[in-house]
């Protein structure tokens, strides 16, 4: 048995509830299944007693403290793509939505940030800084995630390699405690050294911490030219073994993908549409970069596209196509985006891991993978943020029990995550821990890091009712 | 009556200290004055009782094991460069200072980064990265700062307008805790969500939370050409209000520093050597920017210079000088580097902020702070780093007693850090809180971030004996 006591929610809780939320409140069997789990059902589904889709920073102050006073648990949850289980509402209780604080409040275009509610998506607030001539740099492969979850996961995606990841962007939050205390951290300005960075530490917390219901975060100029260039390898050893020369050289992709010959046929075949050459001269292509650089002027693109096509083929590539119309860059990169997609559509269950590598052990973990592979009846597949060392691998299987998928795919885990940390690597790049990674970083971050986390979780939390379970201790 | 008992080292712990770091213990009338205080007097001299010049992870780790045992307190120092009494052995009891672990220890070129011991002053990294090719974006004022104060610090500088602040290149680093124990944080790779970020928590902690002793940084490719524009401005105001717009220009300066007349006639009779130009065409020249733009080649930084002159000129400036020789690079910011030297040799007593306000704001910012200034028998210099908001605000007196300077300045620092507040900006950008900022920040971040930041401090430090009553806390 936990040693937490929690309690349900009693009719006189609920209505307190709904007077403190009026006319945003479910419960029961008017309870949308869609909040009982996540993108990854693996991890669990579990139906919240009552559902909140909160409007303001005040009413999930309000129910927070509510739930505080009861010993109710409260699960955050942005748009439910997170990969780990972090918003199943494994204790039940009350789900806290931010999905319908969806506003982007104001643009201060003198110093470049623009403030927003934290179920504003990902897409939502890209299409809208585009107008105004900005770029928001964080680019994860689910556009319909919410900046909420996006600051939650520290979601980093594929222009951090350029430009870093959400953490990076984030000037300012407004918060609400586990205590239903609102809290403001940061300011709109770059630099701080004033106490200890509350904000970092909420920064990747998975709504453990508190839940945020506002962001400050920081744009940058919209880059005036874009290009993208296709290299093609024969072998994946040598595609990866380029990815250092690159970043060396002084270049500055704005992303650097790399994709083998499989995944990409997979994904052809799914959005039915051939995009990527198969053979060059004769020899079979097996795996690419996907490099996309950005600039001021042509000019200036032109002179990277020529070091770059140098430096890759000095690098043992066999070709270098420039994808520098509008259609040809979509093309390439829809194939590239539809990957997820393309597995799931192909798959009855699936599980995945997205851990970091250093750039130049991409190769040699890559064949770990494909070695150990062979030893399971589900299939692997894999690509990944070749810039920075983030895979992603999933195991796939349509006709396994889920129990023994279960299983061999635990065992499978153990050994990447192992194999990860030996390379002087972390278990996850941008997904988070949800609960459906304790275990493994219990194992990978050793009783001291946990011990501490565990303490900095009640301090913020002292009766543990905000997002029970996650990140950084069981039930 | 502190809270907190603290016991004195008694001559059987210093035998067991001696044991734990032979041959690196002083004590008494042995230990150099030098560790009695850092480079901002005002903030207090007290001798420590015992002083420990470690020279491995191992022996810091045995020493805060031995005195967290006895509640002893213990005070990490670095080189002493801080300005806010962060190193200030306030309670006594035992010193670990970190400057003689000096070694760069090995690079590591395919992923760029490079793993230092935390006693390596900026400067020795900064030279000795620059023979492999790579530049240390971190650029503070103080160049005989250590890496592992540099972190405490979350330290700024020049360069943080384009390649941001200290935190941005902390990837790994291996702390002592309070407790003694050893605990390695991050890993070489730049992307993670993994747990909580204690990395970041870390970073800006001021040595409270653990010492560090290993650190592996992020670095750059040495950017092939750098090029400096001295812009001259009839008044601050036109300077100030320029500062936005080449931010917006997506031209990206390396570094954007504002200087007005007064410094930089100080700053030139204190170097005997005329730098800037005084006049132009008939006008007095009141206000200038100092902008570094760097590059790949010589063409692309034609470029950069012809538009951002557009900019400037368009936005007021008089007139734009290139320093684009050696010799002119070095002399420009030389005499911007010497503000610091310059105010110090001019002046008894001497105390300063680091407030950072948004870029739009400074104009309004200073225009304040020069009309309160008026209210105090000191003198009040400024300057700062105009690309960030960054501002360093000097109250300097010769001729005052302390105790009517120390008062002085309290009233007139209240005013600015509350105006700084009003204005959404932060009290330290890069300097920290120390024990001398300790009560402006208990009024700008108020009860709640004060409880959390306390207990956090509490989780890792049970004893309360690393550094007390810095940052977060009153003894």
């Amino acid at each position: 048995m936990s040693e937490y006591q929690y309690e349900s929610v009693t009719p006189e809780l609920l209505e307190a509830l709904k007077a403190a939320a009026p006319g945003h409140v479910t419960y029961g069997d008017e309870v949308n299944e869609d909040f009982e789990r996540d993108e990854m059902p693996i991890y669990g589904k579990v139906m919240p007693q009552v559902v909140v889709e909160a409007t303001s920073t005040e009413e999930v102050a309000a129910v927070m403290k509510l739930c505080n006073e009861h010993h109710v648990p409260v699960t955050p949850r942005g748009a439910g793509t997170g990969l780990v289980g972090g918003a199943v509402p494994i204790e039940g209780g009350v789900l806290i939505s931010t999905a319908k604080m969806n506003k982007i409040l104001s643009y201060d275009t003198e110093n470049m940030v623009v403030r927003v509610q934290a179920g504003v998506l990902l897409n939502q607030l890209a299409d809208d800084a585009a107008k105004q001539g900005f770029l928001y740099p964080p680019d994860p492969g689910e556009k319909f995630a919410t900046l909420g979850g996006n600051v939650s996961t520290n979601a980093g995606g594929m222009r951090a390699v350029k430009y870093g990841t959400t953490r990076d962007y984030v000037r300012a939050m407004t918060v609400v405690l586990p205590t239903g205390e609102i809290l403001h951290l940061g300011a709109s300005v770059s630099k701080s050294s004033s106490g200890y960075s509350l904000l970092n530490l909420m920064v990747g917390s998975e709504g453990t911490l508190g839940i945020v219901t506002e962001l400050t975060l920081k744009l940058i100029p919209m880059p005036k030219e874009v290009v993208t260039l296709v290299v093609l390898f024969e072998s994946l050893d040598d595609c990866i073994s380029t990815v250092p020369k690159l970043m060396r050289s002084g270049l500055q992709p704005q992303a650097l993908e790399f994709m083998e010959r499989e995944i990409v046929r997979l994904s052809e075949s799914y959005l039915e549409r051939s995009t990527f050459p198969q053979t060059y001269q004769g020899s079979e292509i097996n795996a690419y970069l996907l490099v996309t650089f950005d600039g001021d002027d042509e000019e200036q693109l032109s002179g990277m596209i020529e070091r770059a096509s140098e430096v890759v083929l000095d690098a043992g590539a066999l070709d270098v196509l420039v994808a520098d119309t509008a259609q040809m860059k979509k093309d390439a990169w829809a194939a590239r985006s539809s990957f997820l997609e393309a597995i799931e559509a192909n798959t009855k269950l699936l599980d995945e891991c997205d851990v970091v590598v250093p750039v130049n052990e991409i190769a040699h973990f890559l064949t770990f993978v494909k070695s150990i592979a062979q030893d399971y009846t589900f299939e692997v597949k894999s690509f990944g943020h070749a810039g920075d060392g983030n895979l992603h691998i999933y195991t796939c299987s349509s006709d396994m029990e889920l129990e023994e998928f279960r299983k061999q795919v635990d065992n499978f885990m153990e050994k990447v995550y192992a194999k990860a940390t030996e390379l002087g690597g972390q278990i996850s790049g941008e997904h988070g821990i949800g609960h459906g990674k304790l275990p493994y970083l219990e194992k990978v971050a050793g009783p001291v890091s946990m011990r501490l986390m565990k303490g900095i979780k009640e301090v913020f939390d002292p009766n543990m009712i905000l997002n029970p379970g996650k990140v950084c201790y069981k039930l």
